[in-house]
């Protein structure tokens, strides 16, 4: 176990290798396993293994090759609508169409997709999670058929490594940590937490690469910008409108 | 990892042994190394083991033995915080209190925290998701001190188990995996899919004992009921725009 977790990196290069039936078939039976609200399964996790429909997929993904390369990509879904269809056959009123149940939903899925991601990994397959999933859901949406009551929350390219990226660096644990109560950072411990990274030659070189003066500024300036952050979030928000989880 | 993964059920009963410290980290650095949007690490967890802290949670859990009997309770938060802080502190104008951040900082928390699960699992230690975490979010807020930017999402608690609950069931894999895109369910699908579940002597005796006709209204009448649904969206809503996650 120690091994997966611990070794974990994301691919961003692939072999066209197909995964076999039965490695697949066990990768999603360990997402199956995950923990689920009052055992109800929220999610769905649409396994796309076709050339021509990964190819729709890209541009939703900014065309990042990863998703034509690899030959699988799993759109991870919170979905409601299974469930709530089961209750509408049996005289029972669902009422999972809001915004508690997205947040539930939601977890389900991410809990099953990281033991997807783990499972592949124990066998030898390396996974990258596209945040880029939120930028575009609505198309996503319609190029998977998604009905009412199903989201797209993010995807998990599959397939066998064409490279070996070296372990990303993560902050000291007492960054993420917190014993007891949330212990409130001072402003010598966040140049602390941070400070390992901002002074790697590799971060040297992005902050210089973008002209900037250092690390935060690229992130704000560049890779994750105000305008676009609004944007995301109301076209993401008018979907889980649209897909019924907002009828609060 | 065939073991930790497909042998995991949740942990109700707990023995009094502490975690010993070593365990402890090695499980939120298992946490630690899990995948994160722009390597941003977007989360953090708090980990409880003082008794006294236990006990103030233990309502917000409806009282439930194990957040007092297990030794350890880790609260899973989205937290934007932290990183806004270090934004702040480098001339950087940090734009993450918006709702596309909360999906991404939940995302982050959520696959860090199934990693904590699957290594403590690894290590002989149960577990239980607590999904009473959206239903009082604002009073555990208080109780942990998180500041504007943390948001409570799910709790685990963690901790040598004191009974041995058989696996659950699961609906049939193809219930929740669809293939290439999302393929609507029949009526005659969804009764399938069902089948087992319904006719077991266990979930027979459920619904006797709750004096309904059939499981799915001992779901909509009794477990999830749409008018706790609709409160605990609103509430949790609320404590979503307080928490500085939705200045679209």
């Amino acid at each position: 176990m120690r091994n997966a977790i611990f070794k974990h990196r994301s691919i961003r290069r692939y072999k066209p290798t197909p995964i076999p039936a039965d490695v697949l078939r066990d990768i999603l039976e360990a997402a199956s396993r995950a923990s689920t609200c009052g055992n109800m399964q929220l999610y769905s996790l649409i396994v796309t293994q076709s050339q021509e429909l990964r190819e729709k997929l890209a541009p939703c993904h900014f065309n990042q090759p990863m998703v034509t390369e690899a030959p699988c990509v799993v759109t991870v879904c919170a979905d409601v609508h299974r469930f709530s269809m089961w209750c509408d056959q049996r005289d029972a009123k669902p009422a999972y169409d809001n915004f508690a149940w997205f947040v539930n939903a939601a977890t389900d899925a991410l809990l099953a997709a990281q033991n997807l991601v783990i499972e592949a990994e124990t066998h030898g397959l390396g996974v990258c999670y596209l945040g880029t999933t939120l930028y575009t859901a609505a198309e996503i949406a319609k190029i998977l058929a998604l009905p009412k009551g199903v989201m797209p929350l993010t995807t998990v390219v599959v397939g066998y490594p064409a490279e070996e990226p070296p372990l990303t660096d993560r902050l000291p644990l007492e960054a993420v940590v917190h014993y007891e109560n949330y212990t409130e950072y001072t402003a010598a411990e966040i140049d602390e937490l941070w400070a390992e990274r901002e002074e790697s030659e590799q971060m040297k070189r992005i902050v210089a690469e973008n002209g900037e003066e250092n690390l935060a500024q690229v992130f704000t300036r560049h890779r994750y910008r105000a305008e676009d952050n609004l944007a995301i979030s109301r076209s993401y928000f008018e979907l889980l409108k649209r897909q019924g989880f907002f009828n609060n």
